[in-house]
């Protein structure tokens, strides 16, 4: 680590681009069309400037530009060592919320270190869209996500896609499946302390969050298989619940 | 608890209002200007309708509406059990944040259990206001928080005020002072998780976090016989920061 503090110093931090490319020391290699624009208009990088480059394997290599003309030839240096990832995978499973919170959701989160983000359809839901309007959703979230994993130096860019309804969804590839929901008689909700104690390097984790309005009775109903989980006793919006549970568990692992 | 999710599901939620005064059960009292505006507007209250107000002891009361004409009759029914209060006291200290970031930040870090906010001087902030323009934004942010206060269920109002530069700040009247910085050779940092374990219940602590630029050296200078506190390994935005911290302090001691 260089020192620097935790938000982006600009000047003190090292510019981070993703490539599904594998790369090797010494081996040069052509920037793609958008991080060329990035590394001519926005940074203006010159030959012999360094930045950093995440490769396909979700390895970091310090890179020099070697040539700047209408593309940029790159040489990767040195191999960084660094473990920016959650050691659990946690896929959050979300509604679309109402104006900007969903956006600012995925940037927080995304900061914090969830590994993908599932959309799903929401009885509650206030935000319903049709298939083209969110084919033109997922390109613009995935650019929100692209940058608050650049600025963030994470090694893995989140995927985000949408998914069906809560009683419709397919969630046994996750080792455990959480959801934010304070309890009932019939399910009662367990910390999230607890909870992640349970939990081991490696696993795959859904938690689930409810839309503004909160999970109908029919869904609660239909997770109560799983476990549901309180983070904390004051009532947090929908958009504030996900980044909770992320710090915590961040706080608790890393 | 009523069995609602952690979200405004409006419909299952109790409104919730503040007073200073002090309440007893069955002694009428009248509504202020602000609420009784809110309660007829926007509630649409009528004689009968419930609600909870928190009063100058920080007691919460079930009460009812008794007249609603000009101005609102309320009386307190019964005392509400709930402990919605993080159990150690923590001031964030934030510089002024660009465009909405810092409406976002204090919005969120009331919700997750902040007790006060004081904005500083830092030597890297982006935004400078006059003594004029001080005043305007303090009242903008203490809609902010109190709104996020009855929203998110809480007992205590956070206050918030501007205070100088880190180097001269007075820190003596807390018991821990925590700065969010990476740390390096002359101020190694400790993980949060590790620094909570020595925070008691009751303790005052004042969590100081930098603008986006990060702190200058002579900030870190300044700060560097308190403790400084890394929060994860990924690099967060300055208003993600305080919410790392807080959602993790919540889920250690709550």
């Amino acid at each position: 680590m260089d020192g620097s503090a935790f938000w982006p110093g600009k000047r003190e931090t090292m510019q981070r681009y993703f490539t599904d490319e594998k790369l090797s020391i010494g081996e040069i290699f052509t920037a793609s069309a958008d991080d060329t624009h990035h590394m001519k208009n926005v940074m203006r990088f010159r030959p012999g400037d360094a930045f950093h480059m995440v490769d396909g394997s979700r390895h970091t290599f310090l890179c020099e530009i070697t040539s700047a003309g209408e593309t940029v030839e790159c040489r990767p240096l040195e191999l960084v060592e660094e473990a920016p990832e959650l050691p659990v995978d946690i896929t959050v499973y979300c509604p679309l919320l109402k104006g900007e919170k969903f956006d600012w959701m995925i940037q927080k989160a995304t900061e914090l270190g969830a590994h993908a983000f599932s959309i799903y359809d929401a009885d509650r839901s206030i935000v319903k869209l049709d298939e083209k309007k969110r084919r033109k959703r997922i390109e613009r979230y995935m650019k929100i996500i692209r940058e608050a994993s650049e600025q963030s130096r994470r090694q893995h860019i989140p995927e985000i896609d949408f998914v069906p309804a809560v009683k419709e969804l397919s969630l046994d590839a996750f080792d455990h499946v959480l959801f934010a929901y304070e309890g009932n008689a019939s399910t009662p909700a367990a910390s999230l302390n607890e909870t992640l104690q349970a939990l081991s390097g490696g696993d795959r984790i859904a938690f689930i969050f409810g839309p503004e309005g909160g999970f109908s009775e029919a869904e609660t109903e239909a997770l109560s298989s799983h476990n549901s989980i309180r983070l904390g006793p004051r009532i947090l919006r929908a958009e504030t619940a996900p980044l909770y549970a992320l710090s915590a568990i961040s706080a608790t692992f890393e």
